[in-house]
């Protein structure tokens, strides 16, 4: 349940507000030479704090690795590896013991466990993310070949309006949002500040695009490339909806219109699919979107009721970002790239 | 990868031109009291030929269980079981022998196993849904208290308009489009008749909802509630996209409108969150929308490749259907039930 | 449950007394072309009735395969397949279905389940290995150069005395118990014969000798490859215990002894370790025993009780072997294949 | 590959001299109140120098939870802990970096990796079983109503020549071998201090009893209690067999001995099934025998082959072992504990 993957395993733990969260990867062959800095960069893309428009929480996340690797290289072994938690201010949760917020996992946990680890969300917290984005940053190495660009495509109803083609991935990481198209980027980032200081939060899309994939990765029933990426996805906090390739607008079109044909090169001359058909990778690029929605925690007054369902008040306390989507960036990046390594260390025996 | 789910699981095999397609159903609990005709009820709202405005092939699809029921009752042993193919024309399919339809997987297929089996798609064809159906026929039986309802909310740019609450569920099964809604019904089958005349296909939308769930299903990390039904639906045929709840919707609002604030009894007062925080249900309804392209194969010519990277003509040939949706809406109940049958074993064990 | 292997696996249902066993083996790399008829040749070592020492029940054991073949390869797909019970006599068991048999399931069965099918055992019937033939016999053609030979070195108080290097494996099938020295077999056959005349059973010990396996299978920590043997072996019907290499004997041993020095060319001087260390191979032959008690059914009277708990005297009905050693020969070879398929497979990741 | 269970699950991991080992505990059901002095008693039993008999490394051996657990009792979150390593002298080990130490995994680990962490072993170690430990005494917690005793019942040729019926296991822990019978205890110590002075090694066996064990744990087919068991127990490092009930002696039985005839309780005269008949356990208590190879690391000069097949002699340095019979015993416990929490928590859904 807290493991993802078959063969390039990432299994987690870890509470917000705990001594650590941390995981082990397992899976990963011997022999591949891995880049740490590299790893700590895609974490400081995750980190809190990072912008004006992100939470205030101070971590300084530094991963410490504990086994797998010997002189630079993987040795065949799980790697291991803790992030401690530094900035956890568990008082800030103590009003919250007995309350539910509203649209968080505070009622259904309790339901199903009987009682919960309160302090900042206890597992249910999207800190848990940072274990993901270190397991991904060492898939992203295992597939050193692939490209694999995730992007802020749309804040509230302040949208990129372009295709993805039309974009320089180059500039995704040059403002604070990570939308490549500096002028939407600016609306964006102009819309969240006001929505920080209304106390209030708001949702927006991810989209991204993986280049250079093998023909051939995915599985045909159960495991189809998508419907392994879609689960990966919709584990992120806050996400409601994916599409993959043509997506909700294929249900409009008809299968004419639709249709990719082939050119001579078994390249096609439309990519509705997605790159993907059938499940499985058919070598033209892959592009989704992912559906965030507004973050539950406001800085500001909301009604609510307690555990003996007397209604109450909550105040806007703890640290939190008004709009998730950039922090996401490299979180949907790290899932895509999980979900690659795992098919494509199962690709290995499709044929003899 | 042809199997689904941890406790309550379905493995299948089967080709839609070979001699049948089947599947094991394993750690069904014992004692359970099996009706062996609903089950076959639910093939006959799949099955091909079944309306004017479905695929001509006649396929009996009748189930013929080989193990695993004793008396009437599971016994806690598999229950394997088998679907002829009857109507099987595989010389339909020797013109595709090395050719590349678009939008199939023959491209996709071929490169991961270096050859494939032509008939009719081989395992790629959404004949095998029928295993599906079969399964999730006995996993409704054992969510007896959990009502399932999906139905075609849109097909091509006919749109149903309504939230669920103004719907009546038992008016689904009235028409053969399978939309409880009968204005929009007769809309959306005189255009599959104009479509299916034109030798075209076409997409839309099947909605779904889950009522009467126990709170608590669901596991918080990497097996979150939705995140399996998105999964267990993108394995349909045709599915390019899924939201849940306020899905896509979400993205435009903030997070004071999106709030569900709850009631003294734990209920919420709005359902946006769809009956899952934090990937875990907590008793509201559970309500989702599966986007289906349009079917590829086509009854008209189209321009293709053949394995040598010649340009080919297709003919139209083969039996298929205009619009899956009819016949998908019993599939996206199945994945639904075999979801929810899972979690429902496995949370016996969330708390002592 | 009814699944056994990671990526080359096996899942299986039936009951003795049902319609058919059969199972679905999936992970099969595509290209292999399969020998169908040394599949069926594997089949008749194993079934009932091939000689005056074992049990008379009579089944063709014809195998039927339903997918994942075409034009004699493997596609890929998962291969599903059946046997059909035609010789069932379930009035046989009529006076069983209120009584429990000595040193049967019987008993723990329906403790579990609440009740059990009690017609020729069931699910816990010997039958059930049929399948594990079926799929052993794939997975030897996939580990073609892979030698594995196992064979009956006592029964009883007879037997073999000599060590694996001194025996000739080609004579294994030239006697009714698979013994390969025939002044043993000789001996051992007529004590089987004298054991089935008194009405009774005996148990015996099966070897195997695994020769020419590449170094390297086997994952280091909960994988080990003797654990998965062990393991494998373990779940054939009437098997107690298994020791692999120098085994038992090596309890009295002290290191100086038990070491195995090496040769320059990594193989060693001698293999007490019996080709496995850290739970890896090394290239040397793997060797093992598996010990077998005697089968529980009796063709004489036994005390016993009922399910209300009163004393019942057992008739000896039914059909049965009064020695499974030579029909699970087969058997033990099958569930080596499956293991070692798996772990070929799995180790195609162990290094970039 | 570094996970074992299926509902109650351990993944670890850890080399000998990396920074940590450690482990991630998953699916222990929520409010299970944990006794953390216990969990550390446990290693306690384990770690290395606690007796004159066992090696003189010095490592205290102290876990730390890190998450899933708050206000004292399991939160149903995972349960992520650490054991640091404090007294890894890992040069030590220089010496060995190219070469190849007879009976160790050192030749199948390069042969399989394509190079090895060669520090004490790598993950190799059975320094990796103090994670097992830990969730053992977990899963012990889980199972407060079932009693596991572990002993040492042979070390060499001294064994305990009693059934265990005849034992007092609470006389395990009063001497430093871990045998319940004081005169075989000294005889057992006297014999590994005679060839630990001797710079050898020495086998044994360890024997388990596991009473009060409900019925119906196990599954049928391959997951059989006795199956998992023995695959968990031929995960211990230098474990060679393992057997159940009457194990090899059965196979020189008649069926008319070896049957366990039924009291009118449902409990049996003689228990040679040793508690579990047809893969499930039946009530009776549950006793085997675990077959402990003599350690391969000598204390004196061995000959050895390096990587480039070059003949070496091998110095007798580190620290180690001369029996780890001793330190054992609670690895057997732990492993016995961790099936059977596992077998407890699939056994919630045998039946309605």
């Amino acid at each position: 349940m807290n493991t993802i993957g078959q063969l390039f395993r990432l299994t987690t733990y870890g509470e917000s507000h705990g001594v650590a969260i941390g995981g082990i990867i397992d899976g990963c062959p011997a022999g591949l030479s891995l880049d740490l800095e590299f790893i700590q960069n895609e974490l400081d893309r995750r980190k809190p704090g990072q912008s004006s428009i992100t939470t205030p929480r101070k971590e300084s996340d530094t991963v410490q690795f504990y086994s797998g690797i010997f002189e630079g290289k993987t040795t065949g072994a799980p790697i291991g590896f803790v992030i401690p938690n530094s900035d956890a201010k568990s008082q800030d949760y103590n009003h919250l013991k007995n309350t539910f917020r509203p649209s968080h996992s505070d009622y259904s946990y309790t339901n199903k466990y009987g009682f919960r680890d309160y302090r900042g969300g206890g597992r249910s917290s999207a800190r848990e993310t940072a274990n993901w984005v270190v397991a991904g940053a060492i898939a992203k190495q295992l597939l050193s070949e692939i490209q694999i660009n995730a992007f802020v495509s749309s804040v509230g109803t302040v949208s990129i309006g372009k295709s993805y083609e039309q974009l320089d991935f180059s500039k995704i990481e040059s403002n604070i949002i990570r939308c490549p198209d500096k002028l939407t980027a600016d609306k964006m980032i102009a819309l969240v500040e006001q929505v920080r200081d209304d106390g209030d939060t708001i949702g927006g899309v991810i989209s991204c695009v993986v280049q250079n994939v093998p023909k051939g990765l995915g599985e045909p029933i159960f495991d189809k490339l998508h419907a392994n990426l879609g689960k990966a996805l919709l584990s992120i906090n806050a996400v409601k909806g994916v599409e993959f390739g043509s997506g909700f607008c294929s249900t409009e079109m008809r299968g004419s219109q639709h249709n990719d044909i082939f050119n001579p090169d078994g390249s096609t001359q439309t990519n509705l699919s997605g790159g993907i058909q059938g499940g499985i990778s058919n070598g033209m690029d892959i592009y989704f979107r992912v559906a965030f929605k507004p973050v539950s925690t406001l800085m500001k007054e909301q009604k609510s009721v307690d555990d003996k369902g007397q209604e109450i008040v909550l105040d806007g306390k703890g640290r939190h970002d008004p709009c998730v989507l950039p922090r996401a960036v490299p979180v949907v990046e790290a899932m895509t790239a999980l979900v690659l390594a795992d098919f494509h260390l199962l690709n290995k025996n499709s044929k003899l």
